[in-house]
C-alpha cells in the first residue's frame, strides 16, 4: 500500500485564511470593462449601483495580491471546509496509467458545488453593507442553491431566476432553494420588462444565462436597496474561488506532489480560475510550468471556438461589456445540452490567460462527458455533477497519454460537484437517449455578429 | 473562538481496522432466531441458502468481540471515510442552549448514507463466495444505492426490489441505482409468487419493506448461485456499522469530550446500533452510562407501541422469526408517511437492549421532524435526509431541556444522510401540506394479531 492517503483533508489551522488575487502577477492585465452609458471604462462608482461597495471594489481590484477572508466568511467555510484532496487510485487502476490522479472534491456541501466559497462571501458583503436583499440567476441551479444557503445563514431575502429549460428538469433544484426560503422565478418571466420583451419575441423559449442575467440586474436595479450577485465569470468569484486552489496547493505540498497537468472543467470560469489560481501565480513569477487545460462542452465553446472580444455579459446587453472569448450574448446551446457550462462568455482574467498562452482549452462532447462520469462514479463512488464531469474525461484522456508515452505524470483535476440533481441526464445516458450536438459554423456566425461596437476600441 | 475545530476527520491510520461485536459484551443474549421450517432455533447452516456464508457466520457470532476487516473493504472504506465529527455550533447558539452538540456525518458518500458501510462488506464477503449475483430491496432507496454501488465495485449483478411508493415518489433514486448497473423491480411486482400473490389481494398496494423484503427472498432463492443481503435489523448489519461508532468514539477522545446523551433515528437500527457501539460497550460494562435515545416515526412506532415478540421479518412469513419489537409483519405505515423509518420491526439487538432498560424511545411526528430538518440546514448548510432529521428533534428536544435546566451537556447525533431526493416531502413540508399521521390503537390491534405462533416459545 502506498503512504499516500486516499483522502487528505487539511486541519482548521492549515486552511488558507486569505483569498489571492490573480492579476497582483499578470504583468499584462485583462482589459478594463466598458460602462455601456459612456463608452468609457467603467469606474468602481459606476458598479454601486448593481454591486456591493466591496465586491465592485474587488472586483476592480488589479493590485492587492492577497484579500484578509472576513471572519464571519471563514467561520462559515469551516463549516463544510476544508474540502478533501483525493487521490484517485481506483481510477489510475482500471485506466492502467503510470499517471498519478488527484483531485479536489468542492461537491460535499449542501449546495453539491464550490459555489458556495463565492456565494457565502458575496452575501456576507452584502448584509455587511445594510442591503434589504439581493437577486440572482442560476442556471443548473448549483448557484442558486449556494447563494440561497448563504443568504438563510445571513438573513437576507433572495430572488432567483433560474433558466426556464433547467426550472423544467429540475424541479428538485427548486424545492431546494425554497426550502433555504428563496424564491425562485422561471426565467424568462413576466416579472421585468427584458423578461416580457424576450417573450413576446420567443414565447416558446427555454431561456439563457445571459437572459436571466438581464432579468436579475434589473430587478435588482428596481427594488430598494437591492444588489444583484453573480456566481461566476466576474473577477471577485475568481478571488473567493481562490480558496480552492490554495487549499489544493497546501495539501499537495504536505504530500510532496506537484501537478504536471491541472484540469478544470470551464463554464464561465469560477471553478477553474480558483483551482489554478496559486498554480497560475507560480507560471506567471517563472516558479513553475504546469500545463494547464480547460475543458468546456463542445456544445457551447468560449474558448475553442469564440473569438476574444468586448461583449456584453447578457442578452439584455444592460450591463458592463467584458473584453473575453464569446460567442456572442444571445447564443444559447442547444436544448439537449444537459448542465451547465452553458454561458456565452467565459472570465475576463481567464480569456486574457488563454489568450497570452498560459493555458491550453479543448472542447468534449457530452456522450463522452457521461461516459468518464459513469465510469469513474463505479470506481470512485462519487456520482459527479455533468458539468465536473468534463474534467474528468480531460484527465482520463490525459491519463492515457501517459500510459501511451509512458510517462508518470501527475494530474489533478477539479471535481466541481455532484450530479444528485441531474438524473434526467444521466437516464438519457443510460437509456442511449443522449445526443451529441455541436454549433454549426452559421450559428456561430450569426451569434458573434451581435456583438457591440465601441467607438475607438472595438468598431 | 472555541479551540474545538467545526469537524474533526481522523487520518487514514487512526481509522479503525476492526468491526465491534456489540452481543460479544452482552450478558443477556437476544433470543435465538426460529427457522420457520422446523420451529426450532436457526443454525448457521439453515441460514447458507439465503446468505454468504461468512454473512451467516457473522450473524449467529455471539462470542467474537472484535472482527477484522478485510483488506478490501478498508482500501474501499478509505474512498468515503473516515467520516467528520462535527460540532454544531450555529445550532447551539440559535438554541442559545449550554449544552454542546456534535453529530457524525455518514451522508458524504454517493449513496448518501451511512448504509455504505454494510453494502461493501456484504458485497465483498459475496464476491469472495464467488456468487453469480445478488438481490436485495429498498424502501426509501439509501440501502439500494448504497449497494448498487459496493456491487458496481466488485462487478456483481444486483436486482434491486423498491418498495413501489417509494418507487413512484423518488424516480432520481431508481436511476441512480441504475446508472451504477442495477435491474431496479417496483415492489409489489409479476415477477414473484409472493408478489403476484400480494397485488391479487391488494391490487393498488404502495407495498411495504416487508414485502419488498419476501420478493427480494424468493428471487435469490429461486436463481442460481445468487444470495440476499439486506441493509439494516440483522446482526451483521450493526457489526458492519459499528465503524461510525468506533470513529465517533476516537474522534471525541481527540477532542476530550464524552458523550452524556446520544441519539440516533431507529427504523430497522442500522445506524443506531452501529453509532452507539462501543458506547453501549461501556455502558454493559460499566465504564461509562451516557444516556441513549432512540427517535422513531409517530407513524411507525416499533419501540414505542410495539411489543417485544418473535415476528417474522417479512409480510410474505418465509423468512426466520425474530425476537424483536414488532408492530406486526404486514403493518403498513399512512401513505402520508415520508421517507424511510418504516420497518415493522427492529434490531433484535436493539429490542434486547432496549427492552432491559439500556436505551430510551420517543416517537415523533414527521412536522415536528421536518421542522428541525429546515431549522438545521439553515443552520449548518447540510440537507438532512427525512430519516436522520428525526435524530435531530431527537437532539434540538434535548439541547431545549438543558437550556430549561441549565445543564452543560455534550449531545452526540447520527446524521445518517442527505435529503437530495426526498424533495416531494420537503416540498410539501414548504407548502403546509404535510400531514401527521398516527396509527390507532384498532391499527396495532390489527397488525399484531398476525403474529406467528410457536409451539412452547410463543403460544
Amino acid at each position: 500500500m502506498s503512504k499516500i492517503p486516499h483522502r487528505l483533508y487539511l486541519t482548521e489551522e492549515q486552511m488558507p485564511t486569505q483569498w489571492y488575487n490573480l492579476r497582483a502577477d499578470m504583468k499584462d492585465q485583462p482589459d478594463p470593462i466598458i460602462n455601456p452609458g459612456t463608452m468609457k471604462p467603467a469606474q468602481v462608482e459606476d458598479l454601486y449601483p448593481v454591486f456591493c461597495e466591496k465586491l465592485a471594489q474587488q472586483e476592480m481590484d488589479a493590485e492587492t495580491r492577497y484579500f484578509d477572508i472576513p471572519e464571519e466568511v471563514l467561520e462559515m467555510y469551516k463549516i463544510y471546509r476544508p474540502s478533501p484532496l483525493i487521490r484517485a487510485y481506483n481510477l489510475e487502476k482500471a485506466l492502467d496509467t503510470p499517471a498519478k490522479i488527484y483531485f479536489k472534491f468542492e461537491g460535499n456541501n449542501t449546495s453539491g458545488s464550490h459555489k458556495l466559497n463565492s456565494a457565502i462571501a458575496q452575501a456576507y458583503y452584502a448584509k455587511e453593507q445594510g442591503l434589504a436583499g439581493l437577486t440572482t440567476e442560476t442556471g443548473a441551479g448549483q448557484w442558486g442553491t449556494a447563494l440561497s444557503e448563504a443568504c438563510a445563514y445571513f438573513g437576507l431575502p433572495l430572488t432567483v431566476f433560474m433558466v426556464k429549460v433547467s426550472y423544467e428538469q429540475k424541479p428538485f433544484r427548486k424545492a431546494v432553494m425554497e426550502t433555504f426560503g428563496s424564491s425562485v422565478i422561471a426565467s424568462p418571466s413576466e416579472t421585468t420588462n427584458i423578461g416580457r420583451e424576450i417573450l413576446k419575441n420567443d414565447p416558446t423559449t427555454g431561456g439563457s444565462l445571459g437572459c436571466a442575467i438581464s432579468e436579475a440586474v434589473e430587478k435588482a436595479v428596481t427594488s430598494p436597496n437591492y444588489r444583484y450577485v453573480l456566481g461566476s465569470v466576474l473577477n471577485q468569484v475568481l478571488l473567493h474561488q481562490s480558496i480552492i486552489g490554495l487549499e489544493t496547493k497546501a495539501a499537495m505540498e504536505i504530500l510532496g506532489e506537484y501537478p504536471d497537468i491541472i484540469v478544470g472543467c470551464a463554464g464561465g470560469g469560477s471553478n477553474l480560475g480558483g483551482l489554478i489560481a496559486p498554480f497560475m501565480q507560480d507560471k506567471l513569477t517563472g516558479k513553475a510550468n504546469p500545463r494547464i487545460v480547460a475543458v468546456e462542452p463542445a456544445s457551447c465553446p468560449s474558448f475553442t471556438r469564440g473569438t476574444y472580444a468586448y461583449d456584453f455579459c447578457d442578452t439584455g446587453r444592460i450591463t458592463p461589456m467584458a473584453k473575453m472569448y464569446t460567442l456572442g450574448s444571445d447564443f444559447k446551446p442547444s436544448a439537449n445540452h444537459a448542465g451547465g457550462l452553458r454561458y456565452h462568455g467565459m472570465s475576463p482574467i481567464l480569456s486574457k490567460l488563454y489568450h497570452d498562452g498560459y493555458m491550453e482549452a479543448v472542447a468534449v462532447e457530452q456522450t463522452k462527458v457521461f461516459e468518464a462520469a459513469v465510469q469513474f462514479a463505479k470506481l470512485e463512488t462519487i456520482l459527479p455533477a455533468p458539468e465536473s464531469s468534463h474534467a474528468i474525461r480531460g484527465a482520463i484522456d490525459e491519463a492515457l497519454k501517459c500510459k501511451e508515452s509512458g510517462e508518470a505524470k501527475t494530474i489533478l483535476f477539479g471535481l466541481t460537484g455532484t450530479g444528485y440533481f441531474d438524473m434526467t441526464a444521466y437516464t438519457s445516458y443510460n437509456e442511449g437517449t443522449m445526443n451529441d450536438y455541436i454549433p454549426t459554423d452559421a450559428d456561430l456566425e450569426r451569434s458573434l455578429a451581435t456583438l457591440p461596437k465601441i467607438p475607438g476600441i472595438q468598431e
